[in-house]
């Protein structure tokens, strides 16, 4: 499908008081269970979101091309009508913005795992047994206070569970750095090494760092190590207020979505764990966006554990909440998921995902089930992800005519 | 849809004498009507290119990707194969082109409206009442020949109701100028600024012109001012027989089209204002072209004044037309529009157009009617405007085989 690129998109993008709702199913399409012959869509009993393909338009998205399986960064950035090519985002960046941390222009943020290691320093669980958000905390606190490092200062802050950012802070240092994390286990954690010449003294500060994190961290297994990946700088992106003369708003559980929102410019709105809190906050900012970023993080979640059951009960549970979201009458309400995380393949996969646009303007396809056999035959046709924004903002009337 | 550059085309196409006929049903695409949940399309009876459909393949065309409103400048330009993006042509160009205006290249074009302003000079009807060609072609030759600006040619030359063209002739005079037209009722005109230093000279010209025509119109209310937009010059267009290598010509009833055409390298056929002199225009000239663009105004322009009926009944009226088409037994026929314009939005839209594509090397798809619905299923699936041509192409055997 053809992509016009988001400068384009922007000289024509006019301002309006339509709301546009896009719920994003993190992993949403799946594949079928070698049990039943059904994939998590199909078995799960979603009259609501059945109802609604039926008076909707349905088709598939690709979040970058077929056969490229993407990261939730440039899955969500795509959604968001930005070149997930183009705009490559560090997952330290990611991280930090996400938990909210104030990150200045010069700062290098990385993703940090706790980590067990053993005697011989082989790394044996990359994420410590998945401690207690409330230990890694603690754990984090030990170490931002007690750490010194020459010339830096360093922020170490907790995400969930085992995940945290740690930030180096200094005027004009360089941040391409390789990874200490060798993302495998039965590995020692590897030197941090500098990428190019200006991050070089960066590359001195954060093995310093990690050697002083080694000795604090030594008694605490089965958090008894740290790993560092994905250095990165705060990238400038444009903000969707300007491209697309929107009021953004995010609806997120998760740090990673919400600092992905925030790198767009959307307000992130606080609510609570459940869609049914999500749902509220939805409904008490309704008046103050036009546009609404609401993310369902489980669907991903039972995927990658490959629970299909427990997929199958988030898409229900959604299914369930979609009549409250409808109550509100959104302009434009598209469902997809940001990319596809088949409970068979315990991962993010390539497989392009369900959408499901609903809008005044459509025309119905036929589509009687919101699932990924009934969206071959939808009106939608086979989309780009980079399509969703364009197509959302046309079914408001949020874009002007191109040429005479 | 992956779509390749017109130069790619190019060094493919070979001549031969099938013969290719693309018909245009302006504004084709529609929505559903809310008292009977059926769009145009879906209401006409048009029982011969639903019977057309069974032996085709149908789909849908982007006229420039999922989302955009194109005007019909760039939607045209997609059908004949030019990247609209690429190539963006002043609405002044079109309509001076278009009503057969021997425009040289250093002309200054633009597109005039009489319109009626009060006694504060505020417009109150930028379309003067749409007063008659007959007036417009009077007001125009009045014009023309009473104003002189020093060293500037000036035509004014008419072309449907309150429409006009004024090209402004000087030797390596710029072109680059803001528009008088505010495109509001309300307002006052404004004053032309030049865009660039080397248009100056002409904006000083152009201002002068206006005061002279305010000064002669003043006494020819509700036609007792004008409104200039769209400067521009002649555009180099690659010419189709270069490209394509076939002979091209249009059948057309609006300077606009017949314009864009010629811009392409087409030549004009004189051809009356009815579907049936356009089909007498086809037969007359079959043997000397093999490609022809038949351009049907009407089902846009009852789409635009909201006329479901009436868009209705201009498919009718093609469809009884048809087989005078079909017995002239072209080797590809190609039915689409250059965008969507349904009568529920009383504009043009960004709906993707129904297409058929005709020829003997086709396998039907299972298409039952020629319909927004029924193409779903269409076999050529979701393409792009720029897909057309060389899909046109490879079906009448012009195109070699790319590569050993």
């Amino acid at each position: 499908m053809n992509i016009v690129d988001q400068k384009f998109i922007e000289k024509l993008a006019i301002s309006n008081s339509a709301k546009i709702v896009l719920v994003v199913l993190d992993g949403l399409g799946g594949l079928t269970s070698e049990k039943t012959g059904k994939t998590e869509l199909e078995t799960a009993n979603t009259k609501n979101m059945d109802e609604l393909a039926k008076i909707s338009q349905c088709g598939f998205s690709y979040p970058i091309a077929p056969g490229i399986t993407p990261g939730s960064g440039p899955a969500h950035l795509a959604l968001f009508g930005y070149d997930p090519i183009k705009y490559e985002i560090g997952r330290g960046i990611l991280g930090a913005v996400g938990i909210g941390f104030e990150i200045k222009q010069s700062d290098i943020a990385s993703r940090a795992n706790f980590c067990t290691v053993d005697e011989q320093e082989i790394i044996t669980d990359r994420r410590a047994g998945r401690i207690s958000t409330e230990k890694c905390k603690e754990l984090c606190q030990l170490l931002e206070s007690n750490i010194k490092v020459k010339n830096f200062e360093i922020f170490v802050r907790p995400e969930k569970e085992h995940r945290a950012s740690v930030i180096f802070r200094k005027e004009n240092a360089g941040g391409n750095l390789s990874d200490s994390d060798p993302q495998k286990e039965g590995l020692q954690s590897k030197e941090i090494k500098a990428l190019d010449s200006n991050s070089e003294i960066t590359a001195i500060a954060v093995n310093e760092f990690l050697a002083q994190a080694k000795n604090i961290l030594k008694e605490f297994k089965p958090s008894n190590m740290m790993l560092l990946r994905g250095f990165s700088k705060y990238p400038d992106l444009p903000q969707m207020q300007d491209v697309y003369k929107v009021k953004s708003a995010a609806i997120a559980t998760y740090p990673m979505y919400k600092g992905l929102a925030k790198l767009v410019g959307m307000e992130i709105l606080q609510t609570g764990d459940t869609i049914r809190d999500e749902i509220k906050t939805l409904k008490e900012n309704l008046s103050n966006f036009e546009f609404f970023y609401f993310h369902i993080k489980k669907t991903d979640s039972s995927g990658e554990d490959g629970n299909f059951d427990a997929k199958v009960a988030v898409l229900e549970d959604f299914d369930r909440c979609l009549p409250d979201i409808l109550n509100l009458n959104p302009d434009v309400l598209v469902l997809t998921g940001d990319h596809s995380t088949p409970s068979r393949l315990k991962a993010h996969s390539w497989h392009p995902v369900p959408i499901l646009l609903s809008s005044k303007y459509v025309i119905s396809d036929g589509v009687s089930r919101w699932t990924e056999r009934e969206c071959y035959k939808g009106g939608l046709g086979h989309l780009n992800a980079l399509n969703i924004m364009p197509l959302a903002l046309a079914h408001s009337l949020k874009l002007k005519k191109y040429g005479a």
